[in-house]
């Protein structure tokens, strides 16, 4: 018998600023023992409070730049001067043990991955409304009012790749989102093109009837 | 804010002989309380055991015919000489309340309601392998030989039509497959295009930003 959910899945992540991916991902990974959190390498310097390997590796332009051309990331983008991307041997070896792999990236990445690896899900978290996302972002308290409306024009141009997505996640409350986002990232396991082996095998074995 | 899950979705589930589909949505229906059975009509009388109105409401040729006349029923083949079919009202009804309407059908009509109902979810039950199918087969005692390897036959034939199905259910063990079926389900809930009108909205009032 050839075994369902041998390897895991890349997940990737977008959404609005001020959903709450981050601590979304961050639950998830901890109440469920089947994730992995993909770090992605980038070029800028790191801000206080950030740690190397934890919110993101800081590599320099050479290094990233290597790495381009061994293709060792599965995506990267330029975004205000500087490199972000996700190297790829971290994501390839979760996968290889069954991990589904969670990246959180914006949706330029988002669309490359989908393109290399058909077989990625793509999910696209949102606010249960806009004026709970306005409320959000101006409930941190740290951005001042021309922030908070750059952000939310970002929305409102990002809002237009949603159908680019599998499935979209309503962050209203977050436990119900963890578990809802758990559902459809096991759910993804189960269509028929990521189970191409194990239908082929089915029918490899039928057509032996006579 | 629009509400998301209002309405219940339709859910096809086709599959081998042997692979306890009937079980499997029994089972479901009883766990959790969001899904509603669907009841088909036949024109064929009922064997030993079978009540109106539980596994078919059973109805004669003039009965069927004026059904489908006046479009009460969402699909309806022919097989051996009756009319089988699954009535609109009911399913329509349920839905409206939320409900997810559960259907078993074979592929014809399982396509026939996609083409009606984009939104429902197709699923297709399989055996963990071949062995196991015929095991189950034979190991109802029932069923002579010539009946179970016309059945195997059968599943050859229908196995061609796995990729038209929106999702795999290996059924396994009884339990995990209920889990794993409501999961399935309960993600279906999510995709960008069965949330339009949450998606519009949200983009409407973001669309008033400048």
């Amino acid at each position: 018998m050839i075994q369902m959910k041998r390897k895991g899945l890349i997940v990737v992540v977008s959404g609005f600023s001020g959903t709450g991916k981050g601590t979304l991902m961050k639950a998830l990974v901890a109440k469920y023992g089947n994730y992995a959190l993909s770090v992605s390498a980038t070029t800028r310097s790191p801000r206080p409070g950030e740690e190397n390997g934890r919110e993101y590796f800081f590599i320099s332009d050479t290094e990233f730049e290597k790495m381009i051309a061994e293709d060792g990331l599965i995506e990267h983008a330029g975004y205000c001067k500087h490199y972000y991307g996700t190297p790829k041997k971290y994501v390839e070896e979760q996968i290889e043990q069954g991990k589904d792999v969670i990246l959180e990236i914006e949706i330029q990445g988002a669309l490359q991955i989908k393109e290399k690896f058909p077989e990625a899900l793509l999910l696209f978290v949102m606010p249960p409304s806009v004026a709970e996302l306005e409320k959000r972002l101006k409930g941190r308290g740290t951005e001042t009012d021309e922030v908070i409306h750059e952000r939310m024009l970002r929305a409102k141009a990002e809002s237009e790749g949603i159908e680019k997505y599998d499935y979209i996640v309503i962050n209203d409350q977050l436990d119900e989102c963890v578990e809802q986002m758990n559902s459809i990232i096991d759910a993804a396991h189960y269509t028929p093109f990521r189970n191409r082996l194990f239908i082929e095998d089915i029918r490899g074995q039928l057509k032996q009837l006579s």
